[in-house]
């Protein structure tokens, strides 16, 4: 909106607005102090409306046990849905300081499509205290349905029909060139539907999903300013994609978000951001990647997400394949996804947390390399 | 010495060394690899050798509570002086991928000689079980003859001796010009000191100090890749200086070398860095920042470091100013340095750690955008 009122006031200082740069710090900056000032009174909101939700653990096959039993006790009558803050936090930053162009008001518009869908979802877990939620079948099809209408949208977008056919691949220098659109929107499908569950099955410590979002976010932030800069984006041998520098404006938002939610998340959180969070979350990350046509660069700077959700997959086909072939079901990690695994080989969950971090930064590093060796 | 090797041989893929951008991931990879390698040694060798230092609150004015009381009884046991491990990982990492040119090697040097300081106020508490340490006199004596020496080396190098005399204050377009050497040599002398004793002050909390410095690194990261880049400095305004550049490697493997660090300082650290670590990682920020010529840039990227600092002057300048007055010193902090202030009002440890590092991320965010608002 600033980026609009500066074009309407063309004088020194209101031109600043029209800076890239300078609306990506404001975002970030708006996005942390709103969720700092509207935190508590969210935070409340959701305490008073008993919208809580016992903690347990995704991983249905493996029981609880008692240390993790304890630790589920302590973080009963925290409340969840806190991503309505974040969703909330981040479209209002947006809209204030990103122009509002076709990509940024899709990628606003699908967040509150998730965080919607994650609500039901929280929703449906709190009123019949199931923690299975809605069937798993509605949040898919959900999920299925808006990335396909994305993956529709790019092809039929004229300066990126030609893009939607190819598939980027970090580390190389030229697309791969499948030439048909189909796989191209498959893909775009299954980077928006992944990207979204992957960052809810890492949602399950204290400050885990969201820092880690932070991270991605930040690698974001700078992968889809060179995008949207012809001159950096023909160097670097990316698509340059017109507009997607305001994309830079969201994703700066949603560090500013991060941070702000992370404030009350981190440990001993106040708040759980819940799949409200989870789901908007991750497919905000995907949208924006599938936006500027690398989808894999967000599978490295998601490192995390991406075992975490490889981990599940690992667990539960094992478990399917050897109970079929040995009558008895094995695991191959202790618990999942990931973090739980370590939590049963004893590390405290704090320990969890910042080492998942640090794993998290050192993809986000290789993500980044990835634009110059080529 | 990769940079250098790769101008013996000079064909592909050799050349890809001579890329600031490429040695610095290669830094901070190598970094963080070496560390996780190192690390069970070193800490395993410190433990040994039983370094070990009861961890007591560094303000002497007030006496521990109970809760501090009991959370310093379960730190005890674990070993201190793990500077050592930062230094030794950075140095390597810095010596492999780094052009030795006067910057880095100056930098290398003033870590080593620092940690050495740290080392000897580490080993005097622990043999003497005298938690003040060498006496502050010796500290700063040697702290600022180093300080000394490297402001008069950047008076006295050619390219750099007018710019010394002038001060670059951030979010303005032209430096304020001094003119006398004098004021600007004691401005070096006050960052590298004042940064050496800041980080110092800030470690007292599992992962705090290391955090930080991690952040404030990140800043110094493209800071010094915008003062080594003549385009950029020129385009920015900040004052150019060649072979800045590869102190930008020199930022990536503190990067790497503090993410490598946190691995084992997290919550609950399995070691400390001590003054060991904390001297010489401030002392590097410091010098790097009086090398490319934006010393206030450090203290608003450093602002976590500057408000601990300034807590604990405010807090003893108080209660001497007070008790002279009315006989009875007061305070103003509950405890200083800042994060005991937070202890006292009953946040956990993980929550003020976390909090912290939220606060550097925001003051790294206004450091940058420094660079575009002027």
């Amino acid at each position: 909106m600033l980026y609009h009122l500066s074009n309407l006031i063309p004088y020194a200082p209101w031109t600043v607005f029209r800076y890239v740069t300078f609306r990506c710090a404001g975002a970030a900056v708006t996005a942390l102090l709103l969720s700092l000032f509207l935190g508590p009174r969210v935070i409340g909101w959701l305490r008073d409306l008993k919208f809580r939700q016992n903690y347990r653990p995704k991983d249905v096959m493996a029981g609880a046990d008692a240390t993790a039993a304890a630790a589920d006790i302590a973080k009963r009558g925290t409340p969840t849905m806190g991503g309505i803050l974040i969703v909330l936090v981040l479209d209002l930053s947006v809209l204030l300081w990103a122009q509002w162009n076709a990509h940024v008001l899709l990628t606003a518009l699908s967040l509150v499509v998730l965080a919607g869908l994650g609500f039901y979802d929280d929703w449906l877990k709190v009123t019949k205290q199931d923690s299975a939620g809605s069937s798993s079948r509605i949040k898919l099809a959900v999920q299925f349905a808006l990335a396909l209408a994305i993956g529709l949208y790019l092809w039929r977008l004229p300066s990126t029909e030609s893009l939607v056919a190819d598939i980027q691949i970090p580390f190389l220098k030229n697309p791969v060139l499948v030439g048909v659109p189909a796989v191209g929107i498959v893909m775009v499908m299954l980077t928006i539907v992944g990207s979204s569950n992957a960052v809810n099955l890492t949602d399950g410590m204290d400050g885990l999903a969201i820092g880690c979002t932070l991270i991605t976010a930040s690698v974001m932030v700078i992968m889809t300013y060179i995008a949207g800069n012809a001159v950096f984006a023909k160097y670097l041998l990316v698509p340059h994609v017109p507009g997607a520098g305001e994309l830079t404006v969201v994703c700066s938002a949603l560090v500013g978000a991060s941070l702000g939610f992370l404030w009350f998340n981190c440990h001993p959180a106040e708040v759980f951001m819940g799949d409200t969070g989870s789901l908007a979350l991750g497919g905000a990350l995907g949208i924006m990647a599938v936006l500027i046509h690398q989808p894999l660069v967000l599978v490295i700077a998601g490192g995390v997400f991406v075992a975490e959700a490889l981990s599940v997959l690992i667990q539960v086909g094992w478990f399917k394949f050897t109970r079929r072939r040995y009558g008895v079901g094995r695991r191959i990690f202790l618990m999942s996804p990931l973090h739980h695994h370590f939590r049963k080989k004893g590390w405290p969950e704090s320990k969890i947390v910042t080492r998942f971090y640090i794993v998290a930064m050192l993809c986000a590093v290789v993500a980044l390399s990835s634009l110059k060796v080529r």
